[in-house]
């Protein structure tokens, strides 16, 4: 936390405005924590602020809100966390600069570890993460986008940079290419089964719990598993309303539940739910290898985790 | 330009699509031709493709042409370079996404050169490039801002990625500190000339020679050179109507020549034209210690033309 605040901080006053607003998109830490946990797993004892796992968490945390910050901005969102975004409360123009300099003082915070490897990584996976961006944009109200072309998506705009926590905590704890790209690949279903969990909770999810508004895939016209297997697999009247739906791109205005129980009913949030399983069962079976400790004990809890939260 | 190409190229054919419509972007390439004559500066002899110098003159115009990109989207510009600009032809979240995958894909390319030094150097001024941006933004509408913070401005948000070309090519032709700081010295002076002549295009250039529309600082109530001027040694009465403009960022619908002769008139032209002339003058003079050579010569003829260019 502190490596993360000292490194947006910034001489000028508008810009440190922004960096203590930003501080409340923090969350729930996820991306660190993985890469701290994937350190201790493959080299035991404690973590001290020094270590080079703190900048990676911190590296990658930051081009994480980068992404919300931008992403809050496309999606002309509102509050974020219980609290209003940046494009809100600075303005659209500000949110989109203030993206920029997120990912620009992280790439500054990851050439500091004079590890080119990293680095390449790191540029690498963030330009994946807004390929994956595009390609989800480019198939907005796209009602026949198929499970491939979904899988692949999140892959790139969520799981990219939760694997590579995992793979760069193991790599400056000094883990075999073997253990990075094992963890590398536990970060990766795990990020995809979060994912698909993300979208089951925008339809299903209660919006004080949350944090912030919902049912806003459909809204958009942005096609998540459950709705992939909805039109496919629905009652062939409600399809077509769907697709229609999809289409138009208009807000729901309180049916929301209704939807949910169209999808229930369908099996669609069953069948989005055991994908979202069976990746989390994917990634649990990554550890098998990894001797027993605590570290490993809370990556397979998380993994559960993942899947179970509400929020 | 094959370097740039080469690294923004994707696999996904949506991606690749506004890499090639971005391409028209490219403009007078300044940056990357500032790094090369840098480099020419202090090792005399051909500069092979191959060459560092190469990489990091791509690096700089794509982080520079992502800042184009994002630019068009906070401006909703219609026009760049006489053409349509991509949030115009694809929509203001493609532009924003993808202003972030061509950040990400220089930060990528910048590790490549194994430099550690360079690599800080390119994060840091992206976030100076940034901040630069949001101290703008923050004193749009401002008709109270100072010469000092415009400049402090004009520095961070043009300047100094010019600087960096400047110095970054100097550097990987193994220029000295001494000779990199002068070199980068020099960059920084022709930034901020170069930004007072932009400033001064607006309001007095041809939108058919500049190739996208004029007038727009005065519309969108960012304060420039002559502007401060004028806030200060114009007429009483005119004062007061342009503060008022300034204030309401009202359309100049056709007043443009109006708002021209009235600065003309009171001397703000002549006094923004002036202080770029003595930004070149010292920008040449950072060139003295330099052995005679052809870069040297075209880094000179460059200083002038920077403020002599209608376009």
């Amino acid at each position: 936390v502190a490596r993360f605040h000292e490194q947006i901080a910034s001489d000028l006053p508008q810009v440190d405005l922004l960096c203590r607003f930003v501080e409340r998109y923090r969350g729930k830490m996820l991306r660190p924590s993985l890469a701290v946990l994937a350190a201790s797993a493959v080299r035991p004892g404690a973590v001290d602020v020094a270590d080079p796992v703190i900048t990676v968490g911190a590296v990658i945390e930051m081009i994480h809100i980068a992404t919300l910050v931008h992403d809050d901005v496309l999606d002309d969102a509102d509050t974020r966390r219980g609290g209003p975004t940046i494009n809100r409360m600075h303005g659209e123009e500000a949110a989109v600069i203030f993206g920029d300099y997120l990912i620009s003082q992280s790439f500054h915070l990851c050439s500091g570890l004079n590890d080119q490897a990293i680095a390449l990584r790191v540029g690498e996976v963030t330009s994946t993460v807004c390929a994956g961006e595009m390609l989800q944009l480019s198939n907005r109200g796209n009602a026949d986008l198929d499970e491939a072309t979904y899988f692949s998506i999140i892959d790139r705009k969520t799981a990219a940079l939760i694997a590579l926590a995992c793979e760069l905590g193991a790599r400056v704890a000094g883990a075999s290419e073997a253990d990075q790209h094992r963890l590398g690949s536990y970060g990766r279903r795990l990020g995809m089964a979060f994912q698909i969990q993300d979208d089951l909770l925008d339809i299903t999810g209660a919006e004080e719990v949350v944090g912030k508004p919902l049912g806003k895939d459909v809204e958009k016209g942005k096609i998540t598993l459950p709705l992939i297997h909805f039109l496919r697999h629905g009652p062939a009247q409600e399809r077509q309303a769907m697709r229609e739906r999809i289409r138009v791109e208009q807000p729901l205005n309180g049916s929301r539940p209704a939807l949910h129980s169209r999808l229930e009913r369908a099996g669609s949030i069953a069948y989005a739910r055991a994908a979202a399983v069976r990746l989390v069962a994917e990634a649990k079976a990554e550890l098998a290898s990894f001797g027993p400790s605590g570290a490993k004990d809370t990556l397979l809890a998380l993994a559960d985790a993942v899947i179970a939260r509400d929020h």
